[in-house]
């Protein structure tokens, strides 16, 4: 099966909006070992759309498509689907009752211009908008079957899983099978990673490295059967593992913010943070995860130096004799907030995340972090590069994998100052 | 000028990485006035590639391509572009230089992976990046201007603003006029502002809606030239204002937080903020602003009743006879962050972002904020739907857009309940 995607709108080629559907949508056909071919976006100028609509119809057999279904003028999906079907536009019925039921069920007012939304492509089929006003809709182009959908990422997605997923499923005679393995990598640069597994003989695997920032996800794709191939996933794996080691922080679904919150749940532990650079980034992180009232009881985000001294209980004379971004104050900061709300563990961050508040001592990315827990605070030190949000983000990261590290009680460098 | 932009990477095509880069590089092509006619994917196949670069160079005169450059053996995007130019694949002295000299400057070890990354099209000139390994480069596709760029956003970013963009205004002959003016509205849905807009008549100005939960973007864009349009640009700018009024929060290059930040600062007013359900969100966007010391002084996360207590001194008696969700709550986090670190205005947001945790009485979404001055503290409550992430960034940007009212003393609906 050869499938394209076909993303709609103006507010795409403008770069006023990222395309996060075509992704979301490929990453659900790859769980189902289909692999999209192309993927192509236009404005909302009708002949645009019917005529990549005809040109990916002439070498595809599926085409998924998104965005321009909406209320307002500028919205010509389905005026285009039609032109290109060579089929007029009519109301349909369908997508008509479901429009007036759906704004009777939250009480709204159905405007005159939302009705627009029910003209559809007289032959087209509606596929069911279950969490909007938007029906998609599919119908065929010749021989290639074309899906539909609203381009609103909430909506489109379970259209995709209840309605698009299964019927391309279907004509494909695809059963649901693992043909992708994902170990996320932290710590080491693409370049380190490639080197080390460079040499690999992975026979029937394609591997691939996808940097999202500050992770590295080392992909390995099968590209033989699933059937035959599943041990080759398992054993490719393994030598990854062996190679990588302690820099793989999280395996498949799972992600850095799941692991630590199951290792904490796992060992009954609480934690607490304490930030003042990442400004609650890390404490965001940390509470990401429905559930996450089990191990986490608080974060502060100590702003203001009298900040660090009221709600920490950092002394003021620490903060003048070796400034905010220190040390002795990340282990203050810690200690102060796991005293405070009585957690087993404590994570404390403080540094400069930039662009401005610099000096040539302490330049921009200098980072103190510090991990408490009760035999007291041990303490790093941390040089990091980027913009300022890099900078938070990296950050965050370098926490929530120290806690990790601790957590699994493997950490070769967990031998950090220790302090009183 | 007719330009096309090429995303490669099979993490694009199976959906592992969502293209940022199209966006970014067709919004500062747009800031120019100029528009990009299409934009495309490929995987990391040489053919593909090869296929893709000698279709798009057939009907456009520019095509920038990003992403394949990397040091690792699945990026042959310079290989492919050789292949399409007819060109041998050779080392680039200026290329090698700059790895050596990257790699020398930052004390790291240049493997020899990594010398692949000098080895372009024999035709080709370098494009240069200041802040990686991978250089890019330009060459001609028969007459198609072709620009190569590495797919890392923060190395991409800076050589698209300081070689790609002045080299094809240069070639386009435009200078740089206003284009576009962006308002953001938050409150009302698209559907409303859709049909608040709809009569507007608006000579030589495209208007465009853009999602961007929560927030809608009112996009009025020029058609007409810039010198004879800059005048409708303003009009058309007041003509929405006058309709959307106060759901507009913020214009052009403004953001929610942008807005707040200035407030604040020329009110000369502190804030703390004091989180449950949104869990460090609220802190985080009111820290995202360098500079933001100025008037952040704390945020506390408060996700443990006792923490509550113990950090915000909000009596243990109140949450057992209201729930930890609550106005009464909700109005104690507040007073009690604001009286802790002293700080002239207060934020507190307790709620439940679910999955789970809703109950018949306070079913998942419900949530309440609190707003604290010197005057005291007054409480909303919200119903929100949609995924656990949607309601906590719902709960900040209402949080925000609170404080944004309050601030500019023309909050007409500010007249919530007020508490002692």
């Amino acid at each position: 099966m050869k499938i394209a995607l076909l993303s709609i709108g103006d507010e795409l080629l403008c770069g006023e909006t990222v395309d996060t559907n075509a992704a979301q949508i490929a990453a659900r056909l790859y769980d189902c070992g289909l692999e999209v071919n192309r993927q192509m976006t236009v404005g909302d100028q009708l002949t645009a759309i019917a005529d990549a609509l005809a040109t990916l119809a002439n070498d595809h057999d599926t085409i998924i498509a998104t965005g321009g279904l909406g209320p307002t003028s500028d919205d010509v999906t389905a005026e285009a689907a039609a032109a290109a079907t060579g089929d007029s536009l009519v109301r349909n019925e369908t997508a008509h009752a479901h429009l007036v039921a759906f704004f009777r069920s939250r009480g709204r007012e159905l405007f005159p211009q939302n009705e627009k939304q029910a003209f559809l492509p007289s032959r087209a089929t509606v596929i069911p908008n279950p969490t909007g006003t938007a029906c998609g809709f599919r119908t065929l182009l010749g021989s290639c079957h074309l899906y539909v959908l609203p381009g609103v990422p909430s909506e489109m997605r379970p259209m995709v899983e209840e309605s698009v997923i299964p019927a391309v499923r279907e004509r494909a005679g695809i059963p649901m099978l693992l043909r992708t393995r994902v170990l996320t990598v932290f710590g080491i640069s693409e370049a380190q990673v490639g080197q080390l597994l460079s040499d690999l003989a992975l026979d029937g695997i394609r591997i691939a490295y996808c940097v999202q920032f500050p992770l590295i996800q080392v992909r390995l794709r099968l590209t033989a059967s699933p059937e035959s191939g599943a041990a080759a996933l398992d054993t490719a794996a393994e030598m990854v593992r062996s190679r990588l080691r302690d820099a793989i922080v999280a395996e498949d679904h799972d992600t850095m913010e799941t692991v630590v919150a199951r290792l904490l749940d796992e060992r009954g532990l609480t934690v607490a943070v304490a930030e003042s650079c990442s400004g609650g980034l890390l404490a965001k992180h940390l509470t990401d995860i429905s559930g996450s009232s089990s191990y986490m009881r608080a974060g502060v985000v100590a702003y203001a130096n009298d900040a660090k001294n009221r709600l920490l209980g950092v002394p003021a004379e620490l903060i003048e004799r070796h400034g905010a971004v220190s040390e002795e104050v990340a282990a203050a900061m810690a200690e102060g907030v796991r005293r405070t709300v009585a957690s087993d563990l404590a994570l404390a961050v403080t540094g400069i995340a930039g662009p401005t508040g610099g000096t040539d001592d302490k330049p921009v990315g200098t980072v103190f972090l510090s991990l408490c827990d009760h035999n007291g605070c041990r303490v790093r030190e941390l040089h990091l590069s980027g913009s300022r949000e890099q900078v938070r983000i990296a950050t965050t990261y370098h926490a929530l994998n120290w806690l990790r590290r601790h957590l699994l009680a493997s950490d070769a460098d967990d031998r950090g100052r220790s302090r009183p």
